[in-house]
């Protein structure tokens, strides 16, 4: 299959890098200077300004460092390998940097393409799949070595006969060691089989107008793609791919007023509480409730501003919401049981992510603009701590290595 | 509140256990002899015959080491703190034994009651809770130093107006740092909310003849307890607590014939897919199926033996069944969407547990008198590797640290 040939260039390239930033945590002394803890408490958190990441202890509440040398971290995020000991950073320029939380240095970095904007790590904890805008494609990279394993251009063919490359988004892992990906231009999603050593691709065409970004849900069955060139959703039941992509929720999107739009939705943040699914409405101050047996909209709640990530508490039971700018000092939280917005939080400005302790006790908030992280108890919305990080954006717990799609 | 007057004597039995057994971890020389690791892919196999428990990595799907000094561990259950770094071991002697994964060194243990049945850490990771047989009743732990936080007695009123101690059966935790739990005797329901400083008991009478396990769903809303007195169940609601105990499954139970059961099914085993729960029948060779939407029986699954543990693969896709003497020597798999068994699996004498990786890639079956561990594929159902082990049972990976209820 010429889908796989490997690029030899790129696997050189690789391996100075590592070199480079040899591995530390191999050294024999690396350990005295380190405490001997466990990785179970541990996170990141991403200070775009500066190319860093603020490692946290969510048990302490507190920035254990700070390390630098990510490169470009807008719009950047995270993967932890199976053994919740490193955290993969997929940069905005290309870059993926491999973090040892134990030793807090980076002990593998790589510029593996022009303009990255996400990855997943497979089932397996052996493969680490990065998404790219520029070139558009996939490339697969082993999770030890850091060297490429397989390179998947995004190419597609064109109404007029000619090819070219998609930028690549929704880069998703699912059960099976697969990794599930859309290409914007195409309006295709396609998954790659990484479960035995002739990885296979299969391509779903015409799934709609410029895929933007993609969710899966918890149990790994549904991938759902928004779409920013028409309104509704397509959705991927891997359960039955046989059935092929189909389309949902036709009211979803900009609709045909083509209201202002300050940001796109991140559909990662998806909120599924029970047989009901949370999400961001586009271009309204609203949050929408669709019904997962039939994927039917059931609810539209009024919310503070254009939501951006509708994430559930662990237990369901609350969804919590930040917003686009300008409206975006404000956090709401809306009570899945009666569908009311029961709390207004206002933790700093220009508020980028949030992240909930795994067994949803806390909740972390970054405000860029005010270099703090709030961290709020979830049930009183007591102020638990502020903790001082340099534009802080993405954040994420190391829980995430052992969720599907996390 | 005289319930919580704490045990002063217990307190210093407890101190001085702690000084006999004063943590390894915090010599500063300890980190020399361990290496440094993450503990994502780290779990403890309980070995009954020897009072010992096996320390195992489910990355390279080996035995790291064998640690001795539990106790009795028949019938013991493990719970793991929140940085899964430490597990507690709750022994069938009434012993609270505390491991340090990293040192593979007990770095505390206390003989806190005469019959432990197990237990269950708080949401904040604070508490850790101990269910008893003798004397009836929950004692609550501080995590870190060991020490007595509370003592709760399972007394309760017999129809005859004397008081007296009840054994304390399905211990859970859940969300708003809370146990709850039964008593078996009383046929009594109660919460322990740990949230404040003024722990507070509530209690639910008449839930039903002799609950002899519970369960919690996986987001903590519903506690299920199954009932040896009579049929049926006995849910909590503890999203909607204002409506009390409802019985439910009026056919749960061993019906009018009452067959000869084996062993009473491990209701911890629950396994939810959708809107589907799975649930191993009481005497009875069959897996039976609700609808968790009105706890409706929709289905009955014959299977090999009397179900024992039944439980869903991470991704729901499969439900994996084990049973009870004399057909214990199978492990059964049902497709959730068809409902039917997919698969019979032999891997050895007298199966007593299995636990998936935290992604659900593979499975690990304990069978006692084979004193072997056999780690599948749970999608090709191959034998990835045969681990020995000493009449092992009980099985419990660290990413249990961040499930409510597990």
């Amino acid at each position: 299959m010429p889908l796989f040939t490997p690029i030899k260039t790129l696997l050189t390239a690789s391996a100075v890098a590592l070199l480079l930033s040899s591995p530390a945590a191999a050294e024999p002394d690396a350990t005295a200077h380190v405490e001997l803890r466990g990785t179970g408490d541990l996170g990141v958190v991403i200070e775009r300004a500066t190319g860093s990441v603020a490692l946290v202890d969510t048990t302490e509440k507190t920035v254990l460092r700070h390390i630098e040398g990510f490169g470009d971290l807008s719009h950047a995020s995270v993967k932890f390998t199976r053994d919740a000991r490193h955290a993969f950073v997929f940069g905005r320029d290309g870059g993926l940097t491999r973090l040892d939380l134990l030793t807090g240095e980076i002990d593998g970095r790589i510029i593996q393409g022009g303009n990255s904007i996400g990855g997943a790590i497979s089932q397996d904890g052996r493969f680490v799949a990065v998404g790219n805008y520029e070139p558009g494609g996939v490339k697969v990279f082993d999770v030890e070595t850091m060297e490429l394993v397989i390179d998947v251009p995004a190419t597609y063919e064109k109404p007029d006969g000619t090819t070219d490359q998609a930028k690549v988004v929704g880069v998703v892992d699912v059960p099976g060691n697969i990794f599930v990906f859309s290409l914007f231009e195409a309006g295709e999603i396609w998954t790659l089989d990484m479960s035995t050593d002739e990885p296979e691709l299969t391509k779903y065409r015409d799934v709609g107008s410029m895929p933007y970004d993609a969710l899966i849900t918890p149990n790994g069955r549904y991938y759902i793609a928004g779409l920013f060139g028409e309104d509704g959703m397509a959705l991927l039941d891997l359960w039955h791919p046989e059935n092929g992509v189909q389309r949902i929720l036709p009211d979803y999107g900009r609709g045909e007023e083509r209201l202002p739009v300050y940001k796109m939705p991140h559909l990662e943040g998806w909120a599924m509480a029970g047989d009901q699914a949370f999400f961001p409405a586009v271009g309204r101050n609203e949050v929408l409730v669709a019904n997962t047996r039939d994927w039917s909209l059931t609810e539209r709640i009024e919310v503070h501003g254009q939501p951006i990530f509708v994430m559930s508490r662990p237990d369901e039971q609350q969804v919590w919401v930040t917003f686009a700018h300008p409206l975006n000092d404000k956090v709401q939280v809306i009570d899945t049981r009666t569908l009311e917005v029961i709390e207004t939080l206002s933790p700093g400005e220009s508020i980028l992510h949030k992240e909930f302790t795994p067994r949803g006790e806390h909740i972390w908030i970054s405000a860029r603009d005010s270099n703090q992280i709030t961290v709020y108890d979830t049930r009183t919305f007591e102020v638990l701590a502020t903790l001082p990080a340099e534009s802080p954006s993405g954040i994420f717990f190391t829980h995430r290595a052992h969720r599907i799609g996390l």
